[in-house]
Parts: C-alpha cells; sequence; structure tokens
C-alpha cells in the first residue's frame, strides 16, 4: 500500500480524471467499483444536476468516490454544499486558488487534492494544506498549464519539491506510463483520455469513435492567449489555429470560441464545429471497452511490467 | 546487456546527445571514457573542424564515440568521407530524409541511428535501414518535431511499432527520468543538456551558468513557423515571441532569426542576443561538474531506483 492508497483507501493507485461532459456517475462508479478511484466532473453540471449525479454515484457503489470542481465554477457556493451535505469522501480541486475551499472542505473531514501544473503552484496548494496533489503534465487533453512543462519533467520535479503525495497526469494511458509515472516519483495516476473511450464515459458515442480514431500528432495545445487547452484536430480546432496564426488578440479568440463549443463537441457529438478535448495519448487508444476492463488492464499490465524487471533490458 | 549496450559496445546505456557548439572531442570522450557513449556534434563544425575533432577524440579515448551529422547540413559529402576515411564506429543522423545516407555508411561497417520524433518517421528511418532511432519527446532542447509529442507518448509508441531498439530524449536529466525511459520500452537514454553543464562542453561558460539558473517555465518552443526549437528565454527569445503574437510570416522570422544566432549565444556567451537552445530539463540542473561525474550519477542512481523497486511505493 502507498501512501495515495491509504489516502483515499482504495485498492489499485489508478484515478479517472473528472472530465467535463464525458464522467458522470456510471464511468466514476465503474471505476471506483473495478478498484480504483473514479471522479465525477462538476465542471460542466448545473448544481442539481451534480447533487443527482452524486447520489446516483453513491447507490451504485459502496466504495470511495470523487467530485472535479474547477476553483473558477460560477455556483461554486452550490456545488461544494452539496458535497458536504451528500458526505462525499474525496475532492478534487483545479483551475483556481487552492486556498479558497481547502480548509472548509478538510473541516467536513474530506480529502483535497489539487491539480497543478508547474512546482510553484504545487507548493501553493501544499501550503493550503491539501492531501495530495495531480501534476499534470502539456500532454494532458483539455486545460493545462501555462510553462507547457511535461510530464516527464514535472512529476520527477514536483515530488521532489513536495511532502504530500503525487499523482501524474498528462500522457498516461497504458500500463508502461503508469510504470513509469511510478518511477517519476508519482504514488497514483489519474487517467483520462483512455476513459473517454469506455463504455460507462458519458462522452457522446460520435466522440468516442473520434478518440479511437485519433493519430499521432492530431492534438494540439490551443487558445494559448485565453486559457490553453489541448484539442483534437477539427474545423473547429483549424479556425483556431488560423485566428492564431494569423496574430487574433484575446478578444476575437474569446469571440471565436463563443458559448457551448465543449458541450456541443464531446456530449452532442459535433465533430465539425464542436470542442473536442482530448489528451496526446488518444493516439494509442484504439478500443472502446468497459471501464474495469480498462482498470484491470493496466493494474495487470503493470504488475507484468514491475515482474519482469529482472530482463537484460532494465538491468545493465 | 541490453541491444543498445550490445550494439554500441558500451559499459552504460546512457548517450550524450551530439549539440552543436556544445560537443566536441573533450565532451564526447570524457563520456565514452565514463563507459557512455560520446558524441561529437558535426552540426556547427567546418569539415576541417570536424576531422580534427575526430582524430583529438580517437587520441583521447580507445572506446567506442560517435558523430552526429543533421542531414541538411550544406557540406554532408565531406563530413561523411571523413567519417568513413577515419573508421568512426558509429553516426547518429538528424534532420533529414535517413535512406540518404544509411546504406552508404553501413555498406562501410558504421552503425547507423537516425533521430525521430513520431512513429512516422521511426517506420521510415526503420525501412532505410537504421540499427536503432532516437525517440525524440517536444520537451527536449534545439530542434524539435511539429506535432509536439511528448516523450511519455512517443516512446511507447515507437517501441511499440518498431523493431530496432529504441533510445529515448527529451525531458531526460536524472535516474529518475531513466528508468522512466526505460519502462516506457526504451533500451538507452539521450541526454543533452544535463551534458552542457559539465566542466568538458565547449559552450561559452556563461551559457553554462544561465542553464543551471534556468527555471521551470523557462523554455519555450519557438519559431514553429521556421523550424521549431527550444530556447532558453531571454531578450532575443522573446523578440521571437513578440513577432510571433503578432503573426509575422516566415520571411520576417527568418530575417530576426539571421545569421550565427546559436554560435552567438550558446559558444560566445552573448545572453541577450543569442540564440540559446537548452531543455526543459535545465529547470532541474543546478551544478555544473565534470562530464564522468554526471554518468557516475545516473547509473548508480538507476541501479538505486531498481533495486527500490520492492518498496511500498511500486508494490502496489
Amino acid at each position: 500500500m502507498n501512501r495515495i492508497q491509504q489516502l483515499f483507501g482504495i485498492q489499485h493507485p489508478i484515478i479517472q480524471a473528472g472530465m467535463i461532459w464525458c464522467s458522470g456517475w456510471e464511468l466514476a462508479s465503474a471505476v471506483s467499483n473495478a478498484g480504483g478511484l473514479g471522479i465525477i466532473g462538476a465542471g460542466s453540471m448545473y448544481p442539481e444536476v451534480l447533487r443527482d449525479q452524486i447520489q446516483k454515484c453513491q447507490a451504485a457503489t459502496n466504495r470511495p468516490f470523487a467530485v472535479n470542481v474547477p476553483l473558477l465554477y460560477p455556483s461554486i457556493e452550490e456545488h461544494m454544499a452539496s458535497i458536504v451535505e451528500l458526505k462525499v469522501p474525496i475532492v478534487f480541486t483545479s483551475a483556481g486558488n487552492p486556498k479558497a475551499w481547502t480548509q472548509h472542505l478538510k473541516s467536513h473531514g474530506i480529502k483535497v487534492v489539487h491539480v497543478v501544473s508547474s512546482v510553484k503552484f504545487g507548493l501553493k496548494a501544499q501550503a493550503a494544506g491539501v492531501d495530495a496533489v495531480v501534476a499534470e503534465g502539456f500532454e494532458a487533453g483539455g486545460h493545462n498549464g501555462r510553462e507547457e512543462t511535461t510530464t516527464m519533467c514535472l512529476v520527477p520535479a514536483v515530488s521532489e519539491a513536495l511532502d504530500v503525495p503525487v499523482i501524474a497526469a498528462g500522457g498516461i494511458g497504458g500500463s508502461r506510463s503508469i510504470l513509469a509515472a511510478f518511477a517519476l516519483g508519482a504514488e497514483g495516476v489519474q487517467i483520462g483520455s483512455r476513459f473517454v473511450a469506455t463504455h460507462e464515459s458519458s462522452a457522446h458515442q460520435a466522440f468516442k469513435e473520434r478518440v479511437i480514431a485519433a493519430k499521432e500528432g492530431d492534438t494540439a495545445l490551443r487558445l494559448k492567449p485565453l486559457t490553453p487547452v489541448r484539442l483534437l484536430d477539427n474545423p473547429f480546432a483549424q479556425q483556431v489555429a488560423a485566428a492564431e496564426a494569423n496574430g487574433s488578440d484575446l478578444e476575437a479568440l474569446s469571440e471565436l470560441l463563443g458559448r457551448g463549443r465543449a458541450k456541443r463537441g464531446m456530449f452532442e457529438g459535433d465533430l465539425e464545429e464542436g470542442e473536442l478535448e482530448i489528451g496526446q495519448v488518444s493516439g494509442q487508444i484504439d478500443a472502446i471497452v468497459p471501464a474495469a476492463q480498462v482498470v484491470e488492464e493496466l493494474v495487470q499490465g503493470y504488475h507484468a511490467l514491475t515482474h519482469g524487471m529482472t530482463e537484460p533490458r532494465f538491468r545493465w
């Protein structure tokens, strides 16, 4: 048992990322029931939707699960009130100042984890009292740090600088990259893209199929002047790329993005005009399977790899 | 012994990257004498300089060393003629079509390795008959792939797709990242930035000191419309960033770059107007030491880590 297993009370230190439009109670409970940690992504949910999702998740699993709350969410007070009232055991926060909610949640016995993209933000999160951090690299899908530090560079630096345990995220979709993350100093991994392509993910079927069709080089970090976000290539992403190449300013990019693009792409399946957030590792994902199968394959593959470390390849 | 150790006849599968202005015979022979593979970076050398460097390297070590030749080098015929005549045992090629020289070099008994940034180019290199590939991720210093695939995503994909052994590069500066690279499927690592900050590196002392002062987020991939290159932040890099944000075209960027910027920065120590090529991992490098000490620390750290894999952190 490492510190992440102990902290969450889970069998495998494999955490399914809380993702807007993709991770509702079906996915979160499936991952938790498989021995990992499932996370409901609250960033795309109205307060009443989140309440309903938490209750459905509790009905579907007796095991620990978490809710991910972006700290810039407009109705965050309502989200946090539901989380406390419904006794959600673990909260992952992201995109904002961890000082704002950490002590409040901890005073209700809730474990708090904050997502960071640099040592600097990692130290701030630790000072705010979080129980662990997710160190998320440049290759991750969705919103992303401005420094563009990759998982390979970020995880050893954060692990070295912090005392709290580190969960690695970004570029992790198979057992090789899980072992790599542990080698870098992590005690858990957070996996997003691979869980998008599962039966239980609430992503639109067309988006799931686009994810497994993705090839290397099909994603890029876009909208950097606004908030950097890793997008899958499609006509909308190409419009953004063209606007960026022309030196469009923040306002023009914001107007181009408009509202509701992420829902339109990932939840409603508009592959042309929607925003499709996914990680670089999508290029290595080739099947839509049950979430429990993903967990099982990752765990078995990891154990095979660690037992195989007596091979000459490792033992030079 | 793994395939990379066997291929090159070296003790440790640690390869010092061939880097313009930084890796002459002093560095290459020091790394080879320490049991790794040293590489002379021929991309910044006139033909007569390379001949001299090869001969000095041969006088300084009895062990295998290599020369790195960018395939777009203007006087490449002269470089390759010297390499064959002086019986250099191993050549690393980069930045060009591996078909052009691989068979010629191999017909003279020379081992050939090509640097790639994608599975697609890896398969092309393998088809051209190379003995191994370097899979170099987005976090690496200097010139870089357009797909921006990170080491974490690139190495498992290339290792899976190719039969020839894979050397991982990009973001590797410590023993944790060496073990991570092996976990991802590599059988060797190529390390650049960490060897810039050594006594034997031919980089200007001011550049070495700037490298060890670098913090996280101090590098960025610039000049993408031209050829993507990872640069350390300085007034020149800021001029480039401003030009890019304004939507400058290829011609304007090319004019801004001008000629001789890399020499000016890395070899002559002009930290204001010079081009300073370095990897993201520079943020983790904090001392200028002998190259043999780097190799020794990496090897000992790696073995301590692999022996420590019975720890609970790994054994979940």
